[in-house]
């Protein structure tokens, strides 16, 4: 998810200054440098809610600050689909001063999702067991499954309870887990925009998954790493994108302007005769984010995240809904995004207001934002705001 | 666009009767047979706004009803992207005794679009100046351009006045082409959830011919008509599908639930190992649109299609709005679908303001539907409740 947007060789108007990574469209907001980067190995194998298991699997981990002497000033912040563990690079602003955490005060950890290409084991990890990749063949690890694993690490960190766990979209899935899970070791939970994937949100996942597997050079997920499915992965970022912006954004950003590269629309000929025309704006804007999103990840791995996402259902195994929420003991609060389609801002007070009703101490906040779903990044200091 | 859904082997809760054409979902209403389906074959070339021409082009169309001797009985239907001449296949119920139509007191046309593959000149026709289907060579022949080429259709008929022009989605729009070209040739006209594309619009659109062009199958448009683009066809229907139906109905009718035909979307491995595991119910429904839709449509005719509507602007080639719609004679209704996120209400309700701004006598009314911009063929009764 992103909203950077500063094509070469073009003006954009409204856009704002590129990123390396288009991870984060905080333009002016400084990076924040981890202290340590590394990886946790797990010893022996996680059991995945599947039935299969992963053998020694690694985590890739960020953490910024210090862990003090009594173990109890840790914050977890789990990542969205596309992220890595370095949440001081693709959400700075939330280490602003006086702002959600504190630097001086906070510990901060973050860890690559597993089926991530960012470190943790994925599909283009080694199985241990083959000598191969994995490939196709890695496993289903849902969010339970990562949550499990992440308590691991915090395990070989000593940290017995968290001060807060944090996350947006499938970082909020994360989150709301974590207080399922382990009621006992966090005393808050920060849930942003999300529920369980509605209809709609599936079939916008199972439109990006098509875009993957259609590609001829997807081969059954057994492609060299020189040889991705390019067109398919851009595609399906395309699709992604739609979903993480709004329909307003758009309008303002984009109209119907030409692209502004200087194609012509209504141009006789396009590449490919009368078919196709020069691009729209939007058109331009949604090619240069598949463009940007194949040169940092990885195909097989946002198959991996995609199902995860598609399965996650807190209530999975409980007897009801008392069972499940019953459990949390944390304080909880959601934030629902005004503009987001993906996960309407209206559905997550519903969340909020089931999990309420189940006994667990839930509050709700709104964040207006016409950028959709991607406000969590787009407008990290309006976030920050709310949040205080 | 469709709204059957009733997949063989499934049992559907909660869909209809299927149709051998997915183009209606009006369980129980009969199809209506045309009085005369027949081609008309241009005389001499018909320009082109790209500044091309089309010689000799074919209009293939259906009539409805009998012509009076005043030839003053005269209905336009215009059909949307997908749609046929065959209105009374698709739009049954509007041809309802005391609804918007009378087939004993008027005589309906309905011409199949050029660049359509249902009878009219399309990519898949031969250029007699070649000799050759036109393929990736056929030119854009924009909403006006079809408009103009109806225009002689019913000059040959010695149809001079229209009683009503009406038309949904991209017939919406030549329906309002007609009232600014032919301001004395009709006396009603109708145009139900339609504006010039918004951005977001577009980004279907060029999701939907992105999925098209990636598939080496298409081979630059000039593949054979055996081995046609399917799959980049069949994904480009569900990135359409999901633009004409709504989240709320989406939800109810397929919720998280998984397929019908029981597959299992938290299965260990599906057909692509673990990367993938058995479908929800979206998906299954959303795949079986594709197949379907790419039994009945070709890949260019959808290319050229999607081209005329994202070109569509009644106001280019105008100095202001002013100039373009009031040039407007014909009393004017608009329609907005309450539900329609691909043609938003409210944007069809400012579309409508701005006309009647402009001088014409304009009204607007608001369908009340779950069905999203499809509303008007999946609630077709609905619709001529509000119509009459």
């Amino acid at each position: 998810m992103t909203d950077t947007y500063n094509r070469s060789g073009a003006s954009p108007p409204k856009s704002k200054t590129g990123v390396p990574e288009d991870r984060s469209s905080s333009a002016g907001s400084k990076i924040v440098e981890p202290t340590y980067e590394g990886d946790f190995v797990l010893d022996g194998s996680l059991p995945l809610e599947c039935g299969h298991s992963l053998v020694c699997p690694t985590l890739h981990y960020a953490v910024y600050g210090r862990l003090n002497a009594a173990r109890d000033n840790a914050v977890l912040i789990c990542h969205a689909l596309s992220g890595s563990a370095l949440v001081g690079s693709w959400w700075p602003e939330i280490f602003a001063p006086g702002a959600v955490l504190s630097l001086e005060h906070d510990f901060v950890i973050c860890i690559n999702m597993l089926g991530s290409c960012y470190g943790s084991t994925g599909p283009g990890a080694v199985n241990p067991e083959t000598g191969q990749s994995y490939g196709p063949d890695f496993p289903l690890v849902s969010v339970r499954d990562n949550v499990r694993a992440q308590a691991r690490l915090l395990d070989s960190l000593g940290i017995r309870r968290l001060r807060l766990v944090l996350g947006a979209s499938i970082g909020g899935m994360q989150a709301l887990d974590w207080t399922i899970l382990y009621p006992d070791r966090m005393e808050r939970a920060l849930v942003i925009g999300v529920t369980p994937l509605s209809a709609m949100g599936l079939a916008l996942n199972h439109l990006q998954r098509q875009a993957i597997l259609h590609d001829p050079e997807w081969s059954g997920g057994r492609y060299l790493p020189q040889r991705p499915p390019r067109r398919g992965l851009a595609l399906a970022r395309q699709i992604g994108m739609i979903s993480y912006k709004s329909a307003p954004l758009f309008d303002e950003r984009f109209g119907r302007n030409p692209n502004r590269t200087g194609e012509d629309p209504w141009a006789a000929d396009g590449k490919c005769g009368g078919l196709t025309g020069g691009r729209f704006d939007i058109a331009g804007y949604l090619d240069y984010q598949g463009q940007r999103f194949i040169e940092r990840f990885d195909a097989n791995a946002y198959l991996a995240i995609l199902r995860a996402m598609d399965t996650w259902d807190p209530l999975r195994g409980y007897a009801s809904p008392q069972e499940a929420f019953g459990r949390i003991e944390a304080r909880l609060s959601f934030v629902g995004i005004s503009s987001d389609w993906l996960f309407p801002a209206e559905e997550v007070r519903r969340f909020a207001e089931a999990i309420l009703q189940a006994g667990a101490r839930v509050d709700y906040r709104e964040m207006k934002s016409d950028h959709g779903h991607d406000a969590f990044l787009a407008e990290q200091a309006e976030l920050v705001r709310l949040l205080q």
